[in-house]
C-alpha cells in the first residue's frame, strides 16, 4: 500500500467511481480526500451518487467546490456570446461533451485540486482522463498535457504534488473490468448527460458506455429507456452479479 | 496600438488599476475585457471601485466571477483544518498577504483568465505579479513561474494565449510613476486589507503603497486613519493634481 494521501475527484460518473476505488485499495480510505465540483442544481443526482461512494467506502474527508461560475466561461454563455441559442460544435458532432463546454476547464479543475492537496497535505492528486479523451485529439488531454501541469507544480519548494491519470492506458471495455476487480457497484454511477431517471441509451456518453460492457462481456445494471437485451444476448455478456445482488 | 484582444483581472488595488489603463493606451477599451473575482461579500467595495474604472475607461466587457469557493481551500478552513483559529504563519511574519491564504491560487486564477479569454477570443492575458511579488519568494510568483504556466496553453492548438506581467520589473515607486503618467485616478484604488472606510497606514499592505509614494515624490491621495503629513514631507512629495482635483 502506497503511503501519503491523495486527493481524487469525483463525479458520479463510471470513470471517477473506478478510481476512487482503485485509490482506496493504493492508499487506503483514511487517507484518500475526495473533492467534487458542484455545477448547480443539474448535477445534484452526480452528487448524491459520489456521496453513496464515500460513504461506503469509509471516506471521512470528502469536499464539494462551487464551481457554477464555468458556466460564465462557457463560449455558449450570455457572457461571451450573444447568441446563446448557437449549440457547440461539439455537440453537433455528436460527440460525448458535456453541453457545458469551457475552455481550458482541465487546467482550472486540476488547479483547484492541487491547491486542496497542498491544504490537506497530499503529493498525488489522480486525473480521470483516459485512452478515449487522449484520443479525442482535446489540447487539455493530450500526452504532453499533464506532464506539462505536473513541471508548473514541481516549482513549489512547499510540497512536491504530482497529477497522475491512472485509467489515461485504458479504454471503456478495460475500466469495466478493473471496476469488477475492484467491485464497484456499476448501477451507481450515472454517465447519462440527460438527467433523467431511465438513461438513454442513444446519447452519446451512454453508447460509449454500453459499448465498453459489452466488449468486455457483463450486462451493464444501469437502467435505460431502451431495451438492450439484444446487445447483451450478442456479445454474449454476463451479469455483474455482486453489483446485482446487493445494491 | 496592439492588434487584438487582452482580459484584464482587476481587483481595485493599484496594481491591477495600473495594469487597466496600461492595456487601454496599448490595445484601446474597445479591445479590453475586465475580469473580477467575487471572495464574497467582503471584498464588495473592491469590486465597486474596479467597475468605477470600467465606466471611466468605457470598457465595454467585464465579467465578475464568484470564487467564493477558494475560501474552503485555506489550509486555516474549517473543511482542511479543525483549528480554525490559526492564523496563517505569513500574517504572524507580518507579510502584505490577504487573510484568506489560497495554496496554489496564481494557476487557478490564471487558469480561470485562461478560460475567459479562450471563450472571447483574446490572445493575451495580464497578470498582476509586480518586482516585490517575486522578491518575496513565493513559488508562484518566481521567475520560472509564468514561462511553465505559458508552456502548458502553448500546448492549445486552437489558440494562442500568452500570459504576460507588464509590471514585473516594477517595484512599488515605479508604479506610482506609471500611473501618474496614464492619468490613474489614485483615490479610487484600495490597498487596505481591513476593510474600513478609512485606511490603515499600519497594515503591511498599505505600508507598502505610502513607501512607493514617497519613494515617487507623490503624496497618496487615499484617505488614511493616521495623519501623514510628516512623510510627505519628508520625503518632499507633491499632490496628484489630476487626481486632487478630478475626484
Amino acid at each position: 500500500m502506497k503511503k501519503n494521501k491523495v486527493v481524487v475527484p469525483i463525479s458520479g460518473g463510471m470513470d471517477s467511481t473506478v478510481i476512487l476505488y482503485k485509490a482506496v485499495e493504493q492508499f487506503g480510505a483514511e487517507n484518500v480526500f475526495g473533492l467534487s465540483y458542484d455545477y448547480g442544481q443539474r448535477h445534484k443526482r452526480e452528487l448524491e451518487l459520489a456521496k453513496y461512494h464515500i460513504e461506503k467506502l469509509k471516506i471521512k474527508e470528502w469536499s464539494t467546490i462551487d464551481v457554477t461560475f464555468i458556466k460564465k466561461l462557457a463560449p455558449t454563455s450570455s457572457l461571451t456570446n450573444d447568441n446563446i441559442d448557437t449549440p457547440d460544435i461539439r455537440q453537433i458532432a455528436g460527440e460525448a461533451q458535456p453541453k457545458s463546454y469551457v475552455p481550458n476547464r482541465n487546467m482550472i479543475f486540476l488547479s483547484i485540486a492541487a491547491s486542496y492537496a497542498e491544504a490537506v497535505g497530499a503529493n498525488t492528486v489522480y486525473h480521470g482522463a483516459t485512452k478515449v479523451d487522449s484520443l479525442a485529439g482535446y489540447w487539455d488531454a493530450s500526452p504532453e498535457f499533464l506532464p506539462t501541469i505536473n513541471s508548473v507544480l514541481a516549482l513549489n519548494r512547499e510540497i512536491r504534488i504530482n497529477i497522475e491519470a491512472p485509467l489515461i492506458e485504458m479504454d471503456k471495455a478495460d475500466i469495466v473490468k478493473e471496476g469488477i476487480r475492484l467491485r464497484v457497484p456499476f448501477s451507481k454511477t450515472y454517465t447519462c448527460y440527460s438527467g433523467e431517471d431511465l438513461s438513454d441509451a442513444n446519447s452519446p456518453s451512454s453508447a460509449l458506455r454500453i459499448k465498453g460492457f459489452a466488449k468486455a462481456g457483463y450486462i451493464d445494471p444501469l437502467k435505460y429507456r431502451q431495451d438492450l437485451v439484444d446487445v447483451w444476448k450478442k456479445y454474449n455478456c454476463r451479469l455483474i452479479e455482486y453489483d446485482t445482488y446487493n445494491n
